[in-house]
């Protein structure tokens, strides 16, 4: 069940749920790619107020964005000093910035789900209440111009059908990809607030590769013309779908199924109608991975009441 | 056509081969994740000599194989001054050690894939011959004592068969995942000449995730009991599966594809049958994940004639 918004923006205490049986009769639970456990760490005391959680693929990127909340949040100590939580372990890094953590996941749903699972985890253990995740990723435009920013409303397969397959002790079973509405609509509003940058919401192609899967005519390998590969994408754009990336589906099965808020909020670096390569320059992909992060920060402020 | 091996070890020189009839009448080929570009970079020059490419998940243990086997190699120059190719960009790293390039892929399919597809173009861009590709990876063990090495027979989906689906433009297509029994061969061979750590041939399972798909009781979904996933454990030895991991279907179906023989050689972590959480220390398990190196350093040193 999603927690219940009130009028007054009062939340009915919503804690974090696992759907394991077995877990809280663990001793111990290593969270393993995160190099945390239970035993050695106190995660209620580490992680108890966390409230956002944002993730992304890079650990650059998710850095940047530890530093950059800590500004936007007005938050006391040097943000150079941050330290990253899961040090010693490189599969991801984790930075904690007061109520936000910031979170790398790697590339591709596999990578991501890995994270998903430790993480559900690391917030059930740590008993926190009410948690909002964003993927804040970067993305291939449908028909959009380089630097649209696309809010997802569901996330898609390849068929563009909002459902995810997960494969279960050698069973495939399938769970929906429909992400929270509130969330969304209130990102909309946010991003409605500043004209900086162009903002839709629209669906969302997850695919499990970057080249064949996505239609690019320009990986190791292609046996498709650029004429089907054009077919392909109109058919997706007929479908409501705005931005393909490699890991909304899973983000939003996840976060459904444990009751999660989530929402996936991605720039698109290109339109793939227009090619496959990603040829701006380095200062111009920087400033577009920073604008998911601007409009996270906002929604995130104003929730916190930091905005007048 | 595999390269041909003679008597005298002399090769039929066998050039990397990309199956994509668009690439050559591209005027510029950007590897996006390598930050590597054929307009500015020589990739003749940097790596036409590059014989025996060895691929692994983590970064760090990328880094210490490329320490290792510049030791093993007995290079001259100081190994600690080994600049990461791709600096500057954070999804994979990448270190030109002589012949030998070390670089990491993430985890999961789409993770490695993409790495797959630029790593390709790269050593054809670059007009590499005779190159022999490695993934030296962790894994889940299968009936094993943990710290055994897998030499792959075949790499398996999880249900056992020796394929890789791959989306096409919203199409599912199906390729083999057969690696080449030659270099696996000879990988048990050099394993025989010492005896400090027990390897195997075996089907290696690849899934999607690291918890449901694995069969592991400890994530944040589990619908299944104990029974059940020691049932499909069961099942998977039976079918010849000796381990489980993330990234061999892809790699295999890739290599194949490619005309690039190609070995998966991944250690055991923990037995599967015995538990879930990887429990060793942290010396344990580095001293773990140093075989599959040992292994395959043996076997280009052979190749390159450094032994006696």
């Amino acid at each position: 069940m999603a927690p219940i918004l009130l009028e007054n923006k009062e939340y009915i205490k919503q804690h974090v749920q696992v759907k394991n049986p077995y877990l809280d009769a663990m001793e111990e639970d290593i969270l393993y790619h995160f190099n945390l456990s239970t035993k050695t760490h106190n995660l209620p005391e580490m992680f108890g107020d966390v409230k956002f959680v944002c993730v992304g693929g890079s650990a650059n990127r998710m850095k940047a964005f530890a530093h950059f909340i800590h500004q936007e949040l007005k938050l006391p100590g040097n943000p150079e000093e941050l330290r990253d939580i899961c040090e010693g372990m490189d599969r991801y890094c984790m930075y904690k910035v007061g109520p936000v953590l910031s979170i790398s996941h790697g590339m591709g749903v596999p990578s991501i789900s890995i994270m998903l699972h430790e993480l559900i985890k690391l917030l059930h253990h740590a008993q926190c209440n009410d948690v909002i995740l964003f993927r804040l990723g970067t993305s291939g435009g449908v028909g959009l111009a380089p630097g649209t920013v696309v809010i997802t409303d569901k996330a898609v397969d390849y068929s563009f059908r909002a459902q995810f397959e997960q494969v279960v002790l050698g069973k495939v079973i399938t769970r929906s990809t429909e992400l929270d509405e509130g969330v969304a609509k209130e990102l909309l509003q946010c991003s409605s607030e500043f004209q900086n940058f162009p903002t839709v919401i629209g669906n969302t192609m997850c695919t499990h590769d970057f080249y064949e899967g996505q239609g690019r005519l320009d990986g190791a390998l292609c046996s498709f013309s650029n004429e089907e590969k054009l077919e392909y994408l109109r058919k997706a754009y007929d479908a409501g779908v705005r931005n393909i990336e490699m890991e909304s589906t899973v983000f939003a099965a996840m976060c459904r199924v444990c009751g999660l808020r989530g929402a996936v909020v991605c720039v698109a670096l290109l339109n793939r109608f227009e090619g496959d390569q990603i040829t701006s320059s380095h200062d111009v992909l920087v400033e577009y991975q920073q604008r998911p992060q601007v409009l996270v920060s906002h929604f995130i402020k104003k929730h916190l009441g930091l905005l007048a």
